[in-house]
């Protein structure tokens, strides 16, 4: 924090990149990481709907740490002996000072975990899930949507530089700021660039082009999270998602596009919010609210066009392991 | 707090009645009383919105206590020099230590206090209003309503009974239960009531009767705390009053009625529940939102009929050193 009260969200600690041109230290090998998640984090959602969309489950596999927290950050309590099961480690930490007996930085997820020596290889939730994109290519699922394509590239990078400081981070800043003017800012910023959004998908059915893009992963992982722990926790309350129409409208429609409903798991998401931030709420409560079935409300946005998966096909189901409880 | 958490409203201290038979300690008489309130406080705000109706501000004059408190409670910090321009006093606990030098119960609002002796003559607030309607109408304005009709008091005090716990305390059982299983037992009763409320009101214009009474007052209050504070801060979300359309429609006509929504500050009631609540929001910071401008939009109510005044006449408008800010 900073004399204002604002919130900084640190660096990451480990922001290596793999490449596919072997000119970085990790290389692209299937079978070699362990993509580790949180279902209740945003930064590590877009990981988890990336992956399933391009098919990279034989390729990465996935361990998911619980909601809760203990002075040691991140660790596997909903694993048998709470230990994962690839890894075999309690706390993701645990897989930090494997690669760095020093590091003293924010254990984050997602992090891409190097299985045979435990140690992480990167925690770059910046580049991840667009090097899933560019770098494993060889590792896709027939019909993997391009969700990072060429040609539109420098349009899909402005587009989550807008949002990312005032959204994706917004809500953090709302939450975590310590003054009523660091607080007011963030709020400001937040909705001004929602309320943009909003005027930008009025009449289109995807942020970039007409396909589902990376953008669209990065926006959608914080507004499927807005209800159900922003707007109240993190005092994001100048309306609910589900009253801002197009936005709701828009988050509805890949609610129901695979990869992305059928990777949300509300419950998680309340619990860690609610029960990690005890400088937020001190009792750990996790509220009931809000009613859910609203998400599985008819969108009308396929009127808008669009071909969500582009010259590619809807990934298949979820796998049996990876599966989160349905709202339904 | 008991051990599982529940919280429990502590009894009023000084519950005394102010009869016009002469029959009790303090006797109706104009120009007696002081009516401290404060802005914020629902149990005040029915005291406020009933003296107004009545017409009661010529013989019970009326000091406010500010949204912010200090280790002693409510206090007079909008007041000049921070004092209650006719009582003198800092803070209102100097008034219940005038009527009793050991008092140690909760400093609460509404109180009545004579004002030769700066005495608190009564905290009651479950008879206060009532008192008001049945006690004081040597004092009331012409075209005063009858909000508790005799023949419809049974009723009235059966639905009142419905939703005092559930409802106008409920929403404090949520927010201050220390326990998961204290607040959803407190959630699944506040929500419901509302339910059964809502559907009793769906073709009906009032609680009881064809007019405004007792009820109607009783519940308001809550209902248009429910976005600003409750919601969020005690996390009573399944969903916003915005989202239960008939309660919202109630809530706007009543809104839209003299002594209402002219009585109602969302500015003190924001600061005081935010901002004197530290064991629920720690940093003190007052959301900016909810959006209020919902609260001015038609109701549509009226045709449902009903004589909002029955045979009497809405009140004038508010004394000007009375106002609250408008929200238009």
């Amino acid at each position: 924090m900073t004399p204002q009260g604002v919130f900084e969200r640190e660096p990451v600690g480990m922001a290596e990149r793999i490449l596919a041109d072997g000119s970085s230290r990790w290389p692209v090998e299937a079978g070699r990481y362990r993509l580790v998640v949180a279902r209740a984090c945003p930064w590590a959602h877009r990981s988890v709907i990336v992956r399933r969309l391009l098919g990279l489950e034989g390729a990465i596999s996935m361990g998911i740490a619980g909601p809760l927290h203990d002075e040691r950050s991140w660790r596997f309590h909903l694993d048998p002996g709470d230990r994962d099961p690839v890894l075999g480690i309690e706390y993701l930490g645990e897989a930090y000072r494997a690669a760095d007996p020093d590091f003293d930085a924010g254990i984050t997820v997602p992090a891409l975990v190097d299985v045979a020596s435990g140690q992480v290889a990167t925690n770059g939730f910046a580049d991840l899930t667009k090097d899933f994109s560019t770098q494993w290519t060889a590792h896709h699922r027939p019909g993997a949507p391009d969700l990072y394509p060429e040609r539109h590239r420098a349009e899909i990078d402005e587009m989550i530089d807008s949002f990312y400081d005032s959204v994706n981070n917004g809500v953090y800043r709302c939450g975590f700021a310590s003054t009523q003017e660091a607080y007011e800012q963030a709020y400001g910023e937040l909705f001004d660039r929602l309320d943009a959004l909003s005027d930008h998908l009025a009449g289109r059915r995807y942020l970039v082009g007409d396909t589902i893009t990376e953008a669209d992963v990065r926006l959608w992982v914080t507004l499927v999270r807005f209800d159900s722990a922003y707007h109240g926790h993190f005092k994001c309350n100048r309306h609910k998602l589900t009253e801002m129409p197009v936005l709701w409208a828009y988050a509805r429609d890949l609610f129901a596009t695979p990869g992305f409903g059928d990777t949300t798991d509300f419950v998680q998401v309340k619990q860690h919010y609610y029960g990690v931030h005890d400088s937020i709420n001190p009792s750990g409560v996790v509220p009931l609210g809000p009613d859910l079935r609203g998400w599985l409300t008819p969108h009308g946005r396929d009127e808008l066009g669009g071909r969500p998966f582009g010259d590619g096909t809807p990934p298949g189901p979820v796998a049996e392991a990876e599966r989160v409880p349905s709202i339904g």
